[in-house]
Protein backbone atom coordinates (compact mmCIF):
# COMPACT_ATOMS: atom_id res chain seq x y z
CA UNK A 1 0.00 0.00 0.00
CA UNK A 2 0.80 3.18 -0.65
CA UNK A 3 0.73 7.07 0.36
CA UNK A 4 1.68 10.59 -0.54
CA UNK A 5 3.87 12.76 1.59
CA UNK A 6 4.00 16.35 0.55
CA UNK A 7 5.56 19.69 1.40
CA UNK A 8 3.08 23.03 2.11
CA UNK A 9 4.61 26.28 1.16
CA UNK A 10 5.84 26.68 -2.23
CA UNK A 11 3.72 23.55 -3.27
CA UNK A 12 0.31 24.17 -2.73
CA UNK A 13 0.17 27.59 -1.09
CA UNK A 14 2.78 30.88 -1.41
CA UNK A 15 5.49 31.26 0.77
CA UNK A 16 4.00 32.77 4.30
CA UNK A 17 6.45 34.64 5.60
CA UNK A 18 7.20 36.42 2.56
CA UNK A 19 3.23 37.46 2.08
CA UNK A 20 3.24 38.70 5.73
CA UNK A 21 6.22 41.08 4.55
CA UNK A 22 4.39 42.04 1.55
CA UNK A 23 0.79 42.80 3.70
CA UNK A 24 2.43 44.41 6.34
CA UNK A 25 4.78 46.20 4.75
CA UNK A 26 7.87 45.08 6.95
CA UNK A 27 10.51 44.57 4.62
CA UNK A 28 12.86 42.70 7.08
CA UNK A 29 10.03 39.92 7.54
CA UNK A 30 11.49 38.72 3.70
CA UNK A 31 14.73 37.50 5.34
CA UNK A 32 14.78 33.62 4.97
CA UNK A 33 16.84 30.54 5.62
CA UNK A 34 18.91 31.72 2.38
CA UNK A 35 19.70 35.02 4.13
CA UNK A 36 20.02 33.60 7.64
CA UNK A 37 21.33 29.82 7.67
CA UNK A 38 20.49 29.12 11.68
CA UNK A 39 17.03 28.68 11.53
CA UNK A 40 16.54 29.24 15.42
CA UNK A 41 18.19 32.52 14.85
CA UNK A 42 16.19 33.89 11.65
CA UNK A 43 12.49 32.85 13.74
CA UNK A 44 13.97 34.49 16.93
CA UNK A 45 15.00 37.72 14.18
CA UNK A 46 11.14 37.46 13.00
CA UNK A 47 9.25 36.82 16.55
CA UNK A 48 11.24 40.29 17.27
CA UNK A 49 10.13 41.40 14.64
CA UNK A 50 6.76 41.07 15.14
CA UNK A 51 7.05 42.40 18.68
CA UNK A 52 8.53 45.66 17.74
CA UNK A 53 5.72 46.25 15.44
CA UNK A 54 3.41 45.27 18.43
CA UNK A 55 1.93 42.10 15.70
CA UNK A 56 -0.22 39.77 17.68
CA UNK A 57 -1.10 36.12 15.83
CA UNK A 58 -4.72 37.63 15.08
CA UNK A 59 -2.83 40.15 13.11
CA UNK A 60 -0.66 37.83 11.58
CA UNK A 61 -3.71 35.15 10.98
CA UNK A 62 -6.11 37.81 9.59
CA UNK A 63 -2.95 38.59 6.84
CA UNK A 64 -2.69 34.54 6.35
CA UNK A 65 -6.67 34.83 5.37
CA UNK A 66 -5.66 36.57 2.41
CA UNK A 67 -3.31 34.64 1.08
CA UNK A 68 -4.64 32.25 -1.30
CA UNK A 69 -3.50 28.85 -2.76
CA UNK A 70 -1.09 28.90 -5.89
CA UNK A 71 -3.15 28.41 -9.06
CA UNK A 72 -4.05 25.06 -9.60
CA UNK A 73 -3.57 24.01 -6.50
CA UNK A 74 -7.06 23.04 -4.60
CA UNK A 75 -7.87 21.49 -8.29
CA UNK A 76 -4.41 18.81 -7.74
CA UNK A 77 -5.18 18.26 -4.18
CA UNK A 78 -8.89 17.19 -5.06
CA UNK A 79 -7.76 14.93 -7.63
CA UNK A 80 -4.96 13.40 -5.20
CA UNK A 81 -7.04 12.87 -2.29
CA UNK A 82 -9.77 11.40 -4.33
CA UNK A 83 -7.06 8.69 -5.58
CA UNK A 84 -4.46 8.51 -2.76
CA UNK A 85 -4.21 9.41 1.25
CA UNK A 86 -2.39 12.37 1.71
CA UNK A 87 -0.05 13.72 4.71
CA UNK A 88 1.36 16.97 4.71
CA UNK A 89 4.41 17.80 6.66
CA UNK A 90 5.73 21.01 7.02
CA UNK A 91 8.00 23.77 8.53
CA UNK A 92 5.22 26.10 9.21
CA UNK A 93 3.15 26.78 12.59
CA UNK A 94 0.06 25.07 13.35
CA UNK A 95 -1.63 28.70 13.60
CA UNK A 96 -0.11 30.41 10.80
CA UNK A 97 -1.30 27.48 8.19
CA UNK A 98 -4.89 26.88 9.13
CA UNK A 99 -6.56 29.52 7.52
CA UNK A 100 -4.73 28.67 4.14
CA UNK A 101 -5.23 24.42 4.96
CA UNK A 102 -9.08 25.71 5.40
CA UNK A 103 -8.78 26.74 1.66
CA UNK A 104 -7.36 23.38 0.86
CA UNK A 105 -10.06 21.68 2.24
CA UNK A 106 -8.52 20.78 5.71
CA UNK A 107 -6.06 17.82 4.60
CA UNK A 108 -3.86 16.36 7.20
CA UNK A 109 -0.91 18.23 8.31
CA UNK A 110 2.20 18.06 10.57
CA UNK A 111 3.74 20.52 11.52
CA UNK A 112 5.62 22.68 14.27
CA UNK A 113 3.72 25.12 16.84
CA UNK A 114 3.87 28.63 18.40
CA UNK A 115 3.91 29.56 22.19
CA UNK A 116 1.10 32.91 22.37
CA UNK A 117 0.79 34.72 25.46
CA UNK A 118 -2.55 35.69 26.92
CA UNK A 119 -2.66 39.16 25.04
CA UNK A 120 -1.73 37.16 21.68
CA UNK A 121 1.56 38.41 21.16
CA UNK A 122 3.71 35.00 19.66
CA UNK A 123 6.28 34.53 22.80
CA UNK A 124 8.24 31.73 21.11
CA UNK A 125 8.46 28.57 18.69
CA UNK A 126 8.33 25.37 19.41
CA UNK A 127 9.58 22.45 16.55
CA UNK A 128 7.97 19.17 16.93
CA UNK A 129 10.88 17.39 16.68
CA UNK A 130 14.19 17.57 14.33
CA UNK A 131 14.42 16.60 10.83
CA UNK A 132 10.33 15.57 10.99
CA UNK A 133 10.07 15.13 7.66
CA UNK A 134 12.55 12.87 7.10
CA UNK A 135 10.94 10.97 10.29
CA UNK A 136 7.17 11.53 9.22
CA UNK A 137 8.37 9.10 6.32
CA UNK A 138 9.93 6.85 8.19
CA UNK A 139 7.09 7.12 10.69
CA UNK A 140 4.87 5.64 7.27
CA UNK A 141 7.13 2.99 6.37
CA UNK A 142 7.14 1.28 10.22
CA UNK A 143 3.18 1.07 9.14
CA UNK A 144 4.10 -0.56 5.60
CA UNK A 145 2.77 1.80 3.35
CA UNK A 146 5.32 3.25 0.00
CA UNK A 147 6.13 6.39 0.17
CA UNK A 148 5.48 9.16 -2.33
CA UNK A 149 6.77 12.47 -1.94
CA UNK A 150 7.36 15.56 -2.87
CA UNK A 151 8.55 19.52 -2.05
CA UNK A 152 10.44 22.18 -3.22
CA UNK A 153 13.59 22.95 -1.54
CA UNK A 154 16.31 21.94 1.06
CA UNK A 155 14.40 21.23 3.89
CA UNK A 156 12.45 18.81 1.82
CA UNK A 157 15.66 16.59 0.85
CA UNK A 158 15.63 14.19 3.66
CA UNK A 159 12.29 13.41 3.40
CA UNK A 160 12.84 13.15 -0.31
CA UNK A 161 15.20 10.88 0.11
CA UNK A 162 14.02 8.64 2.56
CA UNK A 163 11.00 7.95 0.41
CA UNK A 164 10.14 5.27 -2.51
CA UNK A 165 9.55 7.57 -4.89
CA UNK A 166 10.51 11.44 -5.29
CA UNK A 167 9.85 14.47 -7.01
CA UNK A 168 10.73 18.17 -6.84
CA UNK A 169 8.00 20.96 -7.58
CA UNK A 170 8.67 24.35 -8.59
CA UNK A 171 12.65 24.07 -6.83
CA UNK A 172 14.88 26.93 -7.21
CA UNK A 173 17.93 25.99 -9.43
CA UNK A 174 20.55 25.32 -6.86
CA UNK A 175 18.37 23.07 -5.51
CA UNK A 176 18.06 21.23 -9.17
CA UNK A 177 21.91 21.71 -9.84
CA UNK A 178 22.56 20.17 -6.46
CA UNK A 179 19.83 16.81 -6.14
CA UNK A 180 19.94 16.28 -10.05
CA UNK A 181 18.87 12.46 -9.05
CA UNK A 182 15.42 14.33 -7.88
CA UNK A 183 13.47 14.70 -11.22
CA UNK A 184 12.20 18.34 -11.29
CA UNK A 185 8.66 20.12 -13.15
CA UNK A 186 7.22 23.12 -12.76
CA UNK A 187 3.71 21.24 -13.66
CA UNK A 188 1.41 19.81 -11.48
CA UNK A 189 -0.30 17.77 -14.59
CA UNK A 190 3.23 16.19 -14.81
CA UNK A 191 3.62 15.67 -11.55
CA UNK A 192 0.13 13.80 -11.44
CA UNK A 193 1.69 11.66 -14.18
CA UNK A 194 4.60 10.51 -12.30
CA UNK A 195 2.61 10.17 -9.35
CA UNK A 196 0.98 7.36 -11.15
CA UNK A 197 3.51 6.15 -13.19
CA UNK A 198 5.41 5.91 -9.61
CA UNK A 199 2.61 3.92 -7.58
CA UNK A 200 2.09 1.49 -10.86
CA UNK A 201 5.34 0.92 -10.13
CA UNK A 202 5.59 -0.24 -6.69
CA UNK A 203 5.57 -4.12 -6.26
CA UNK A 204 2.18 -5.23 -5.47
CA UNK B 1 1.81 18.95 20.14
CA UNK B 2 -1.10 16.64 19.91
CA UNK B 3 -2.98 14.88 17.16
CA UNK B 4 -6.23 12.73 16.90
CA UNK B 5 -6.36 9.13 16.11
CA UNK B 6 -10.46 7.51 15.18
CA UNK B 7 -11.69 4.36 13.62
CA UNK B 8 -13.98 4.72 11.09
CA UNK B 9 -17.35 2.62 11.07
CA UNK B 10 -19.38 3.07 14.51
CA UNK B 11 -18.15 6.25 14.68
CA UNK B 12 -18.47 7.98 11.94
CA UNK B 13 -20.29 5.70 8.81
CA UNK B 14 -22.59 2.76 9.66
CA UNK B 15 -21.25 -0.08 9.71
CA UNK B 16 -20.29 -0.86 6.05
CA UNK B 17 -20.72 -4.93 5.56
CA UNK B 18 -24.29 -4.83 7.82
CA UNK B 19 -25.37 -1.74 4.87
CA UNK B 20 -24.12 -4.43 2.10
CA UNK B 21 -26.23 -7.08 3.43
CA UNK B 22 -29.36 -4.99 4.10
CA UNK B 23 -29.20 -3.02 0.57
CA UNK B 24 -28.34 -6.33 -1.16
CA UNK B 25 -31.01 -8.78 0.36
CA UNK B 26 -27.95 -10.82 1.21
CA UNK B 27 -28.18 -12.12 4.76
CA UNK B 28 -25.29 -14.14 4.78
CA UNK B 29 -23.28 -10.87 4.40
CA UNK B 30 -24.41 -9.65 7.98
CA UNK B 31 -21.75 -12.23 9.70
CA UNK B 32 -19.66 -10.22 11.70
CA UNK B 33 -16.38 -11.21 14.38
CA UNK B 34 -18.99 -11.62 16.63
CA UNK B 35 -20.10 -14.93 14.86
CA UNK B 36 -17.25 -16.11 13.14
CA UNK B 37 -13.97 -14.98 15.18
CA UNK B 38 -11.30 -15.62 12.90
CA UNK B 39 -11.03 -12.40 10.65
CA UNK B 40 -9.53 -14.66 7.73
CA UNK B 41 -12.15 -17.14 8.05
CA UNK B 42 -14.95 -14.37 8.34
CA UNK B 43 -13.51 -12.21 4.65
CA UNK B 44 -12.83 -15.22 2.92
CA UNK B 45 -16.18 -16.19 3.68
CA UNK B 46 -17.66 -12.89 2.55
CA UNK B 47 -15.34 -13.38 -0.89
CA UNK B 48 -17.15 -16.24 -1.73
CA UNK B 49 -19.95 -14.68 -1.26
CA UNK B 50 -19.55 -12.14 -3.47
CA UNK B 51 -18.66 -14.48 -6.06
CA UNK B 52 -21.70 -16.65 -5.77
CA UNK B 53 -23.60 -13.94 -5.78
CA UNK B 54 -21.42 -12.35 -9.20
CA UNK B 55 -21.07 -9.30 -6.95
CA UNK B 56 -18.23 -6.76 -8.62
CA UNK B 57 -16.41 -4.13 -6.96
CA UNK B 58 -17.65 -2.04 -8.71
CA UNK B 59 -21.38 -3.36 -7.32
CA UNK B 60 -20.41 -2.92 -4.18
CA UNK B 61 -18.83 0.85 -4.39
CA UNK B 62 -22.44 1.73 -5.78
CA UNK B 63 -24.57 -0.30 -2.85
CA UNK B 64 -21.57 1.84 -0.58
CA UNK B 65 -22.32 5.16 -2.45
CA UNK B 66 -25.87 5.23 -0.73
CA UNK B 67 -24.95 4.75 2.84
CA UNK B 68 -24.77 8.36 4.47
CA UNK B 69 -22.88 9.07 7.36
CA UNK B 70 -24.17 8.81 11.16
CA UNK B 71 -25.95 11.84 11.95
CA UNK B 72 -24.03 14.45 13.49
CA UNK B 73 -20.99 12.88 12.20
CA UNK B 74 -20.45 15.69 9.13
CA UNK B 75 -20.35 18.58 11.71
CA UNK B 76 -18.70 16.75 14.57
CA UNK B 77 -15.83 15.71 12.00
CA UNK B 78 -15.89 19.93 10.65
CA UNK B 79 -15.41 21.24 14.23
CA UNK B 80 -12.59 17.91 14.69
CA UNK B 81 -10.41 19.34 11.76
CA UNK B 82 -10.93 22.72 12.24
CA UNK B 83 -9.50 22.70 16.04
CA UNK B 84 -7.38 19.04 15.13
CA UNK B 85 -5.19 16.94 12.73
CA UNK B 86 -6.89 14.11 12.33
CA UNK B 87 -6.06 10.44 10.97
CA UNK B 88 -8.77 7.96 11.02
CA UNK B 89 -7.15 3.91 11.07
CA UNK B 90 -10.05 1.74 9.82
CA UNK B 91 -10.24 -2.13 9.73
CA UNK B 92 -12.24 -1.50 6.16
CA UNK B 93 -10.59 -1.77 2.85
CA UNK B 94 -9.47 1.91 0.87
CA UNK B 95 -11.79 0.70 -2.12
CA UNK B 96 -15.10 0.59 -0.02
CA UNK B 97 -14.33 3.57 2.17
CA UNK B 98 -13.72 6.07 -1.18
CA UNK B 99 -17.57 7.15 -1.39
CA UNK B 100 -17.99 7.48 2.27
CA UNK B 101 -14.63 9.59 2.59
CA UNK B 102 -15.61 11.75 -0.21
CA UNK B 103 -19.00 12.18 2.10
CA UNK B 104 -17.01 12.68 5.21
CA UNK B 105 -14.23 15.47 3.59
CA UNK B 106 -11.91 13.40 2.64
CA UNK B 107 -10.02 12.62 5.70
CA UNK B 108 -6.53 10.82 6.14
CA UNK B 109 -7.61 7.28 6.41
CA UNK B 110 -5.15 4.55 6.82
CA UNK B 111 -6.58 1.14 6.10
CA UNK B 112 -6.53 -1.92 4.29
CA UNK B 113 -6.62 -2.94 0.33
CA UNK B 114 -8.50 -5.64 -1.99
CA UNK B 115 -6.79 -7.20 -4.72
CA UNK B 116 -9.42 -6.74 -7.93
CA UNK B 117 -9.24 -9.07 -10.97
CA UNK B 118 -9.55 -7.15 -14.19
CA UNK B 119 -13.33 -7.90 -14.88
CA UNK B 120 -13.63 -6.06 -11.29
CA UNK B 121 -14.24 -9.05 -9.27
CA UNK B 122 -12.53 -8.80 -5.54
CA UNK B 123 -10.32 -12.08 -5.47
CA UNK B 124 -8.68 -11.78 -2.00
CA UNK B 125 -7.69 -9.00 0.19
CA UNK B 126 -4.56 -7.20 1.85
CA UNK B 127 -4.18 -6.37 5.73
CA UNK B 128 -1.58 -3.71 5.24
CA UNK B 129 0.03 -5.01 8.73
CA UNK B 130 -1.17 -6.94 11.76
CA UNK B 131 -2.20 -5.05 14.61
CA UNK B 132 -2.14 -1.89 12.44
CA UNK B 133 -4.06 0.37 14.58
CA UNK B 134 -1.87 0.33 17.97
CA UNK B 135 1.19 0.54 15.44
CA UNK B 136 -0.18 3.97 14.47
CA UNK B 137 -0.42 5.04 17.56
CA UNK B 138 3.41 3.97 18.32
CA UNK B 139 4.25 5.48 14.81
CA UNK B 140 2.86 9.30 15.70
CA UNK B 141 3.82 8.69 19.29
CA UNK B 142 7.65 8.75 17.30
CA UNK B 143 6.98 11.60 15.87
CA UNK B 144 6.57 13.57 19.30
CA UNK B 145 2.93 14.10 18.97
CA UNK B 146 0.66 12.76 22.08
CA UNK B 147 -2.16 11.00 20.96
CA UNK B 148 -5.81 11.21 21.65
CA UNK B 149 -8.20 8.43 20.33
CA UNK B 150 -11.67 6.81 19.92
CA UNK B 151 -13.20 4.00 18.60
CA UNK B 152 -15.94 1.67 19.26
CA UNK B 153 -15.17 -2.17 19.52
CA UNK B 154 -12.53 -4.69 20.32
CA UNK B 155 -10.57 -4.06 17.38
CA UNK B 156 -9.57 -0.59 18.26
CA UNK B 157 -8.81 -1.45 22.16
CA UNK B 158 -4.93 -1.70 21.21
CA UNK B 159 -5.31 1.66 19.52
CA UNK B 160 -7.25 3.26 22.80
CA UNK B 161 -4.30 1.49 25.24
CA UNK B 162 -1.62 2.78 23.23
CA UNK B 163 -2.77 6.13 23.22
CA UNK B 164 -2.44 9.18 25.39
CA UNK B 165 -6.13 10.14 26.28
CA UNK B 166 -8.90 7.34 25.10
CA UNK B 167 -12.59 7.05 24.45
CA UNK B 168 -15.11 4.48 23.58
CA UNK B 169 -17.84 6.31 21.01
CA UNK B 170 -21.17 3.71 21.29
CA UNK B 171 -19.31 0.98 22.24
CA UNK B 172 -21.30 -2.51 22.58
CA UNK B 173 -22.48 -3.34 26.46
CA UNK B 174 -19.68 -6.37 26.47
CA UNK B 175 -17.03 -3.53 25.65
CA UNK B 176 -17.66 -1.12 28.07
CA UNK B 177 -18.02 -3.86 30.41
CA UNK B 178 -14.90 -5.52 29.70
CA UNK B 179 -12.90 -2.25 29.54
CA UNK B 180 -14.30 -0.01 32.72
CA UNK B 181 -10.74 1.72 32.33
CA UNK B 182 -11.82 3.67 29.22
CA UNK B 183 -14.89 5.96 29.30
CA UNK B 184 -17.51 5.44 27.07
CA UNK B 185 -20.06 7.68 25.56
CA UNK B 186 -22.96 7.98 22.75
CA UNK B 187 -22.69 11.70 22.52
CA UNK B 188 -20.65 13.62 19.64
CA UNK B 189 -21.06 16.71 22.20
CA UNK B 190 -20.06 15.01 25.16
CA UNK B 191 -17.11 13.76 23.41
CA UNK B 192 -16.18 16.92 21.69
CA UNK B 193 -15.94 18.41 25.74
CA UNK B 194 -13.15 15.35 26.70
CA UNK B 195 -11.10 15.67 23.20
CA UNK B 196 -10.43 19.57 24.43
CA UNK B 197 -9.93 18.43 28.32
CA UNK B 198 -7.39 15.45 27.42
CA UNK B 199 -5.32 18.27 25.33
CA UNK B 200 -5.63 20.72 27.58
CA UNK B 201 -4.84 18.29 30.14
CA UNK B 202 -1.29 17.27 28.14
CA UNK B 203 2.25 19.15 29.56
CA UNK B 204 3.25 22.11 27.31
Amino acid sequence: MHIICSDLEGVFVPEIWINVAKHTGIESLKLTTRDISDYDVLMKKRLSILKENRLTLNDIQAVIKKIDPLEGAVEFLSWLRSAYQLIIVSDTFVEFAGPLMEKLGRPTLLCHSLIVAQDGSITDYRLRQKDGKRKTVQALHSLDYKVVAFGDSYNDINMLKEADASFLFRPPANVIKEFPEIRPTDDYNQLKGWIIDAIASFPH
